[in-house]
């Protein structure tokens, strides 16, 4: 029998993305959209390229009836996230794609989004969606806090590294260069197409929300408190995330020791992939596909190394991601519904 | 049991797309890949996004054995191909994607491209794979010329008013916008990324090749010699043709006519659809996929209407067409390995 | 003695571009500068890329004192123009780069616009600013309505062609292609980046306001009603807008006929010119400069011809005219400071 | 009198940039253009949007004579550069733009080049030209090797903040974002539109021939041998270099001492700007101008800062600081002719 979907929030990007993913999932049933602004439109009015047969039209958040429900994906803006999640009933599994539920440490929380955690009783039961590396956990979770764009494309390549202690915790960069569908599809001035093309920025610097959760992550790979450099830039596209990482060996150590490191960390892996020898990774290899490609590159600076790790933000750093671990909650094979080619050119 | 294709002339732009839409055909598997100048390369060196497992590595075209191979591909440069086509056993079905067989008259093929026909026999047996519009022909055909993006959403939208003479047939005007991939992979000093980008401009005004095509399909459908006015311009995208096309209606015609003409046309298509009314057809509603979208409009000017279609030119503009046409030659279900979401933003 | 120049609504795209263009000006000096949603903040806070010595803060349109001013420049939204310019001092010459004025005729400015004109007797002042094509009025004007983007890109090549007859009048085809700037800079969600990026579509088809203004000027120089099809679409670029533009030959003439007719007309004009035979106008050739560049090209329809104009947007289409109306206004040299080469790539 | 100018290798685009900023210089003339490969050519023939009274037509370099010539600018590739300088007479200035003569140390040279320096004797006596830092050596230089675009990003903000000791030297990272009219015209596949629009990539890892000139810089205002970390990337974008520099405050030092020492070194510079507190810098804020603009950011790792640096990668970054170098070398004031306002959006 097919999983019955609800996706919350459904007119932003995520939502759609997830629209494109579960279509052609083989046990999947998307029964239940959202969208509190749009509420009675079909879906192809509010985004022309789901003209798909079988879409129930959206409906106000407060309409949602959870009892046909099995999985719900909820894409609301950070902050509104833990009232409406912690009312949805128990039997339903939730992934949640905004920041609400991701830092486990709800002082830390507090710090960062300006405000106390409205469901700190809900926060301990989340687990944290990276699937590669919380597969376990995930597995057997209700409630799966689905990890920010920037934050997978920087723990994937560095939490087996500072697990092995192959590089130093107190020297990480991490200069992360993204396509604008990480910014959402409000209307903000800042995002016009005119503000954006033909044009590069760094911003959020040393102030970006990712950060902390980023950290969390490190931390606790290594075992100890991590801070990183974590610098995020504007690019004039829509989808994709390069991230230019730069470390520190641990003593003795050499670039060599970090391809062995990751290739045996994901030797198993379908969705995490080492570029081959001296092949610099580019995002338009992983264009529309939920893969996550890493590539080490010897420094000129003695005893550095440089990782570069691409995704495409909107399937492996969000939506795709979602599925990966909904797939895993519902006991599916993790590939279904994720095996895309990438879009090239 | 699976279809064994090859495709000749890999490493372009079709070729990696004809890989892209075949990768997951239940009943279909790529046993040859050629390209002439990147042989010995694996696929994943020449496009590293088609970092797949089981693909061929590219040999030379003259290393073909054509005896366990089902389905040929043929996308090499216009001009070459005929004579490569007329060597392959005729066991084997071929879909040519290239321009030398599209052109049913062999003088006027002479005449636009510059050189007498070399295989004047095979031309009389190619059938045109425009999928919607000659179906009955490419399922017994053993030899489909594929036809070209923009005469593919030309003739979409013209064919079915010619047909039944509801527009006039010496006043037609096609202005055409297309992205990038439609200038292919070769290095030219026109289209780098520094000439293109930010800039729009027409080309080949009242010259390209594709006008002849256009023609033959609205003369077939008219009854009457057609010529038509079609103006090409470059967009700066990699995918997406949009044809805005100005007609002048039959006399006591309206445009709502059209609208009913097309809709009966097309009742029964999945990949040929008519937009709802008052919306304007946008290549971002069918990136990606195998669809042409088509709206319809009145005019200011008394007595005409305006049509717009669109259309990813990759896909339902080449090589998702080639598979269209495949399926069907095959007899398997026309929309197999091709009902993708498209890919938005 | 240098010009005291107003820009009021100074924080839009055209009010951005008159104070590139009037910065290096010898004769003007900009003292005031107007924004009422920004007021207190300087030009940098508002565009950073204005970063210049000199230039007064934004303040609110209502503490504008007009004493101290001889030139404004109105760059304030559609509609709300028209009350505003009724009160500046009759001493202070006006350039006004909203609609309000560009319409003769009130009647058609309520039907297209939605209401009553609000100063109907000033609408009788107004000069309307096509400087190649209105340049003694102009001279005289204290009011000038300036041109909009299509309508420019437009009447140039059309007006002196249906003066002299050259064409028919009731089968003009404007196919437009424009940048983004065009749609301004306040925050919508369909010009996002990620909207508009990787696409193209028509809008506005049948229903764009810059109809009525194209027509007043093909009216106003063919001397009968002339209607046409004007159909924009939008570019993923920032600046240029590309009219290809059908015509119908007059009984006996030839595409030469017209060549040698805008070369006539434009013969002493260093903004508006003819593209070398055979050379087809890209945006790429003038953008950032005043200039439109014309191209006409003969159309495998027997007795039509193509035009095709190109222009930035944001220069000829806007702020560069509204400084060349100025330096008329004012007795300048007309290309003072306004012979920018263009900036490619 | 004007100084009589020539450019060699003018079919490229520092050459075309070149021009574009010469024209309204007032004591400049150009009297040779060169392109071998183009000779007989107007320039409008290759750059359309050049078509500008008065400029010679292209000859072959071979045909120059430079007894009518003052200045000569070489932009011809590197490697054939060296030759044809030496074969200069001496009366003629010569600015560079290759990086046939940027690095003093011929070893260096013969290392990163891949042969022995054709002119070594030349060597000695050419100046580097990065204006602001060396602009006393650059007032009475005959040959000025014009710094590359990486390393004009990365030196302005790096050198006084080395020299005085402010940062560590061990430990520079240096990640640049630059827009691709920085790999020049040259038709290559890896520039296509195609292959760069909607994607980003690092590239040259660990071995751009850029690094040893930054690390000439570095070491020189250092007083010992500096090693940078410098990754280069791709934007799918036409003008601009953005740098993000991650460097290690020298012990007891603060961010705030490095705005200081930037602020102090900068003073009197019109060229290179520091951005208001908290603002950082984008590409847009230069783009077409010959500024350089830095802004320095604490940095979440306890005892690091952020160095973020933009700049139009043709003209500070090549023929905008050529301009200002010959301005030095022939007693014009140094913003002659390069004052213009950034053209955004």
């Amino acid at each position: 029998m097919k999983q019955r979907i609800a996706i919350l929030g459904a007119s932003g990007y995520t939502g759609a993305e997830l629209i494109r993913l579960l279509l052609p999932h083989p046990h999947a049933e998307i029964v239940t959209l959202t969208a509190d602004s749009q509420a009675g439109k079909s879906m192809r009015e509010v985004y022309p390229h789901l003209d798909c047969a079988g879409l129930p039209n959206l409906i106000p958040l407060s309409a949602v009836d959870y009892h046909g429900i099995d999985v719900v994906f909820c894409c609301l803006p950070h902050g509104t996230t833990q009232q409406v999640i912690a009312e949805i009933p128990r039997h339903v599994k939730v992934i949640d794609l905004s920041a609400d539920f991701r830092l486990a440490d709800t002082d830390a929380y507090a710090q960062w989004y300006g405000h106390a955690h409205f469901a700190p009783e809900l926060q301990k039961e989340a687990v944290y969606g990276l699937t590669e590396l919380n597969r376990n956990k995930i597995k057997n979770a209700r409630l799966v806090a689905n990890p920010g764009c920037y934050p997978t494309s920087a723990q994937l390549p560095l939490m087996p590294l500072l697990k092995e202690k192959l590089i130093e915790a107190d020297n990480i960069i991490i200069d992360a260069k993204s396509g604008m569908t990480g910014a959402g599809r409000a209307a903000k001035q800042t995002v016009l197409f005119t503000e954006i093309n033909e044009g590069v920025d760094a911003y959020s610097i040393s102030a970006h929300r990712h950060a902390p959760e980023i950290e969390q992550g490190l931390t606790l790979a290594y075992g100890k408190q991590v801070i990183v450099n974590f610098t995020p830039h504007h690019m004039p596209m829509n989808r994709g995330i390069l991230s230019t990482i730069y470390v520190s060996l641990a003593k003795g150590k050499r670039p060599e020791d970090l391809v062995a490191c990751l290739a045996n960390a994901y030797q198993n892996e379908y969705f995490v992939r080492l570029t081959a020898k001296g092949v610099a990774p580019a995002t338009h290899m992983v264009r529309g596909t939920n893969v996550c490609l890493i590539g080490v590159f010897a420094d000129r600076l003695p005893g550095r190394a440089i990782l570069v790790s691409v995704m495409d933000n909107l399937v492996k750093g969000a939506s795709g991601q979602a599925v990966q671990n909904m797939n895993l909650m519902c006991g599916f094979p993790e590939k279904t519904a994720l095996e895309q080619t990438a879009l090239f050119p």
